[in-house]
């Protein structure tokens, strides 16, 4: 079937990294959450992510991990998990509330008292919902027996394992063969929607499981949003047209950040864009193990500011990667950690002004030297003669 | 630019509406919650919706709504919201926690009291994040201050304008062409991922701002799955191939689900699916406004379990669709509404027994005799000689 880069032992290890932690806190278990717009944590012990509904992992402190679901999901769980035990819940049922007449699933209540947790920590702390939350606390005995635990899981899941690592370096390949079908299939009047299809469907004949996010084609007034959505604008030229294009291999993703203009480039433009491109490469030789991340974003925002593009500043020049292109901890001029060997980041500089913005995005690994990078293709100005 | 269904008109007249249903109440104002996986009601009311982000919109008894957004998608919103107001708070950030530094965003307290909000209704309020309905019940004064308001809201979303029918009858014959691209190019050997690939390009060239939800390909062992995602495994001769194909149009989904197989179709494979497509034309004629839905999810469930197969079920035979492809209500056995014309259904007939299953699946709007079918193409015995 389908060659896969992460092994059984690989998910077996990071229960055991849990337990490890667990075992030094006052916690009789995890609960990791996750949605379907935030599938890293359910996903990093299971292999398994929520569609539609909901799921978390239980983790005790000694035994298997359970896999927690609702009512729909049962045999794409068991062809996916990695965790044998599969418990569904009614509270991760999906947004439109069936009643599913019939099925006797069990309650928190039985779940927490089979596994004996007495005081719970939960992950994905931040978008866990209120119902569901009162409905835990309440069969525990109240809130003081829960507690954030997104930062006690944290250091099993920061620093990249080897596998992990050939994920997202699989991830960037793919990556760079969505914009390879960019570079070779765009043209004045096509929608920023169709050049995301195009880009998309490469991807996913070349390897991806799926896009890491949907692919975005920022162009012309579009081209300001550091956030967005593709439209059925029609791309023209002159114009920045600026892509994020990233697959998603075995869970893990990252991203290609690039500008492209079509014909003539206008002089300001070009300059503005090399800015940017400037500021990435700095970024690669910046992040080195032993750094401080504030050191490195004061430099990078820095360079910026010297060039006369400070107010262009919005973010940046870096944020966390791995199962979420973009997961903690981002790199800011606030940020009081050091730079570790295997952590991986997106390199990602994104600038605007008066309407017109770009973004230049390259993963990396970082090393006591310079950065491994993970994806270079189309680093350069690409002005197409179309 | 785009050519656009919807008008300013019609988002003015949906804030109208809610305001209306908010006067018959104590409450001071809705805040209406979505998400990236669950963007529907954000959507509905500002035609902005988050990415990475959470979002919001604010509903006062009187005077404009507006638009609550994270501190990263300004322009992104700008370009989008119909709503004139935009606010950004930091609860609304990403995942991965930024810490922004130097941003000012207001607080809970500081919008709740511009708005004289001293009681708030929240939809979406069972994936509402525990964290935030804190924050926000300490700037009330305590969780007395807040209510679900998801029923109270319901009417006035549940029927769908002349502009909405539009759209979801546009967003159907996008997902038509591309399930037509699956019948034109499919070949054994070509993996899940890759159709799935095909589909997605096909209809984002063809008017489709996104795929309402990623397009799932469901091959052999994997066809059992009614909740899934595409893999890498190849499609294969004589096995179900299942496709669910829905395009999004200006945020509205519709779906198309539809087994194929390749090749020689064994006997009971061909006999297991006629029932399930029986039951869905069946579906389309017992669909009409002033029948109670229960009625209609008995009758359908007691035509499958007479031909034998009643251990196939696991849902259905319909569900709300609007600007999720799937949302409340569902149409089930325990439902206990009457159908009214202009609400409108996916038709969903997923049936698996023995490690096989397919769906099934078009839209309708309820009218007073059957139902008006969004799409049909290919709701026939697709077994391709390739």
């Amino acid at each position: 079937m389908e060659k896969r880069i992460l092994t059984k032992q690989e998910f077996a290890d990071r229960t055991r990294r849990a337990q490890a932690v667990l075992a030094k806190t006052d916690l009789d278990a995890f609960l990791v959450f996750s949605t379907e717009s935030e599938p890293a944590g359910v996903r990093y012990f299971s292999d398994y992510w929520p569609s539609f509904e909901t799921a978390g992992v239980l983790i005790p402190k000694k035994g298997k991990a359970a896999l927690i679901i609702g009512p729909e999901s049962l045999t794409f769980a068991k062809s996916r998990s990695q965790l044998d035990t599969v418990i569904q819940v009614m509270d991760f049922r999906e947004s439109s509330q069936p009643d599913y007449p019939g099925s006797t699933h069990p309650d928190w209540k039985k779940i927490l008292g089979d596994y004996k947790v007495k005081k719970l920590g939960i992950t994905g702390f931040h978008m866990f919902p209120y119902t569901i939350m009162m409905n835990i606390a309440e069969a525990l005995g109240g809130m003081s027996h829960i507690v954030n635990a997104d930062a006690i899981l944290r250091p099993v899941t920061m620093k990249k394992s080897p596998l992990e690592l050939e994920c997202l370096r699989k991830s960037a390949k793919v990556s760079e063969l969505g914009f390879k079908a960019i570079l070779d299939q765009i043209k004045p009047g096509m929608t920023e929607a169709e050049l995301c299809g195009i880009a998309t469907a490469a991807m996913l004949a070349n390897g991806a499981e799926a896009t890491g996010y949907p692919v975005w084609c920022c162009s012309g007034p579009n081209s300001n949003q550091a956030i967005s959505r593709p439209t059925l604008r029609k791309v023209r030229r002159g114009e920045i047209i600026h892509f994020s294009i990233g697959a998603k291999v075995e869970g893990y993703s990252t991203s290609l950040g690039r500008p492209v203009v079509l014909g003539k480039c206008p002089d300001e433009t070009r300059k503005f864009l090399q800015v940017g491109l400037d500021a990435l490469n700095m970024t690669f030789d910046e992040m080195r193990a032993g750094r401080l991340a504030s050191d490195v974003a004061k430099k990078i925002h820095g360079y910026v500011r010297k060039q006369g593009y400070g107010d262009a500043i919005l973010y940046g020049p870096a944020h966390g990667c791995g199962q979420m292109e973009c997961e903690y901890p981002f790199l800011e001029t606030s940020s009081t950690y050091k730079l570790e060997e295997n952590m991986t980041f997106m390199a990602d500089m994104f600038l605007h002004r008066g309407g017109m913005g770009f973004r230049w995005e390259d993963g990396l690994i970082v090393r006591k030297g310079p950065a491994e990078q993970l994806s270079s293709l189309g680093r350069q100005m690409n002005i197409l003669e179309v």
